[in-house]
Formats: C-alpha cells, sequence, structure tokens
C-alpha cells in the first residue's frame, strides 16, 4: 500500500518540524504542524497558546485535570471525567483524522502516529539527532540561552514522553513505534528529507 | 567523517542478522555475528553455547552470577566480583574494538553501538518489524512452533533489554541510541539493506 501520510515525531531541537516543512514542499503536499493548531483552536474554542501548550504535554497538576472536568451550576460541581486536556487531545485526534482521509499530508508531532494507527497508508517516522546538534539548534532558532539549552530539552522531550505515555500507553522515541527514525545530526535536514523520500520510493 | 563500521541491531524475528549479511555481501566487507561469537568462544575458553548464551542475555540469578564470581582455593572462598557473565563482556567487547580498529565490517548486536560509541566511523541501526512478520519470520525460520512464538519474541526481546539496560545503562531499542532504526516488515530485507547503503553513501 502506497504511504500518503507521513507522521513526523521528533526530539526537541532535532529540526524535525522543519524537515517535516522541507519533505511536505518537495511532495508538494500540505505540512500540518502550526497549521493543525490553528484548526484546533477554532474547533475548541481554545485560545492557540492554551492548544500548543496541552497539545503535546501532560500539566504535572492532577488537581488541575480534576478542576477542569467540573462545571459549577446550581451549587454543585458535576464533572464527566474529561479534562481541558484530554478534550483538546480528542479534537486534535479528530482532526487529525479528518485530515488524513481527506489528502495526502505530513503532520508532525500530536501522536499522529498512534492516532492513525489504524490506517495502513501512514508513513511514520521519528527524528532524533546527537546533543550537541540540538543544544546548537536551540540555541540558535529558539532563542535560548547557552546556559538554559541542557535543561530545555531535557524537560521539553521529558513533557512529550509523559503526554505520548498517558494517551498512548507506550513508550514515545521507542524504534518500535515508527517505520524509520533518521539522526538528522548524522544526515543533516536535506539529508533526513531525502531518505524519508527514498523510502516513500519504495512503500 | 565516513562511516566505515556499520553495527546492526535488533528486536527478534525483524531479519536484522540476515540484513547485516546482506549488507556486507554487497559492501564486499566482513560481517560479524556467528564468527565473533566463534572469537569470544576461542578467547576465553567457555563453549560456544555459553558465549552465544551470555553474549546478549542477562540470566536472572544474582545467585549464579555471584557464585560464578568466586574461586574456591585452601578452604576459602574469593572473588573478584567479575562473573563469567561479565567476563564474556568484556571480551566480547575488547573484540569488536579489535575488529573495529583493523576493518570495515558489520558487527550484529553484542551492544556493538555502545562498545564503540567513542568512534565517529561507525553507523548505528536498528531493526524492528511488525508483529506479524516477526511471528512468521520465527515459525518459518527458527522453528518455533505458532502458539510459542509470541512468548518466545517477548523473552528474547526482554532479555535483550535487560542485557543492554545492565552493560550500558540506556534503553536498548529507543531511536536515540541509533543513526537510523528501519522497519523491515515495510521495507523487506533488500529495501533495508538499500537504505542503509544510500544513508553511508550519503554520510
Amino acid at each position: 500500500m502506497k504511504k500518503r501520510i507521513i507522521t513526523i515525531s521528533r526530539e526537541n531541537g532535532s529540526g524535525g518540524r522543519y524537515i517535516g516543512e522541507k519533505l511536505a514542499e518537495a511532495l508538494k503536499i500540505p505540512c500540518y504542524d502550526e497549521k493543525l493548531m490553528d484548526l484546533v483552536a477554532k474547533e475548541s474554542g481554545f485560545a492557540l497558546d492554551f492548544v500548543e501548550e496541552k497539545g503535546e504535554r501532560i500539566t504535572g497538576s492532577l488537581l488541575f485535570n480534576i478542576a477542569s472536568s467540573l462545571t459549577y451550576a446550581n451549587n454543585v460541581f458535576t464533572g464527566n471525567g474529561v479534562s481541558l486536556q484530554d478534550e483538546v487531545y480528542f479534537i486534535q485526534s479528530r482532526i487529525i483524522k479528518d485530515l488524513a482521509e481527506k489528502e495526502p499530508c505530513v503532520i508532525v508531532g500530536r501522536c499522529a502516529d498512534y492516532v492513525l494507527r489504524d490506517r495502513d497508508d501512514c508513513l511514520n517516522v521519528f527524528i532524533v539527532a546527537d546533543e550537541k546538534s540540538k543544544l546548537e539548534r536551540v540555541v540558535k532558532y529558539y532563542g535560548v540561552s547557552e546556559k538554559d539549552a541542557p535543561s530545555v530539552l531535557k524537560k521539553k522531550d521529558k513533557a512529550r514522553y509523559n503526554h505520548y505515555k498517558y494517551y498512548t500507553d507506550k513508550d514515545w522515541g521507542m524504534a518500535s513505534n515508527y517505520d524509520l527514525c533518521l539522526n538528522s545530526g548524522l544526515l543533516g535536514i536535506e539529508g533526513c528529507v531525502k531518505v524519508i523520500q527514498d523510502v516513500l520510493a519504495q512503500g
């Protein structure tokens, strides 16, 4: 079965988002990353910042999640157990499924590999990089100071790991979850795009 | 830096060993898998079966490991804390380092990616496959019954995970440990060999 959808998961600082954009350009198909966040924000009514924050990160506070699942009316708190975090996930997942149904595309992050697990036309890619390349990238492109960069990387990847674990019960970054994992520190951005295209051509 | 050494780690049943052999054939360089075990057996004086068993698996028994590190002489047990398991690992690691120094080659399994971590001329590859492909492969090529195949796969991968964790303190199968991870269920044996060659050509 030809692969129409490419999901790209990535370590923070690996350039995976940029690889997704470049790949989509080369394939002349849309890339859903920020565009996906816009769609989720529009559909949910949540602010874009909130959607971006919750879409790949579990907030640590159990209390916040419980509280956000409650409604107060007629002097009584009632709840359906669905936190705002869950709501973002559900809406995001539905939109990802609709996009995959509609047209060939690249989808970056957001557990898309798992959300689309029942389809057989997805190529699931994970991008890693060596520590040095990742640190250089977050300092250069994300305005993080050299001093803060190591802890920022660690914290963001940990948040992605926890979010993925929570919604999929799988380990984010385990090779067995993906069809293709690439080290962008070794291959470069263009090199990764090329390998993905070669694999698509074989598929 | 051109990659001279290719290490191939693999899930049980993924065909990773076969990919290593085919790759070595295509590159006209040696593949060390069983040949490596022969060298370790010869150098250590241990039986080949024992080396094969201990080279990628931690035996569960702490007592065995403690007992195997002791020597009995003059009515006293003495020990250096090095179990037979450790001895296999140390000898194996030294041989892997010597091989990598000597000539371009493919090395399958045996924590070679970690053992050679200080070199920058290694391409570290991990091969995965979907459950169905792996089950078919162990039934077809390893004489495992269909009934036993799922538990055999699980047990062997768990053993490799534990062995890798014990000696490297890293998680076997995490994409971040490797330069390239491939799903042989999707790409096939020849397809994986081709992608590895493409990546080597880029490196």
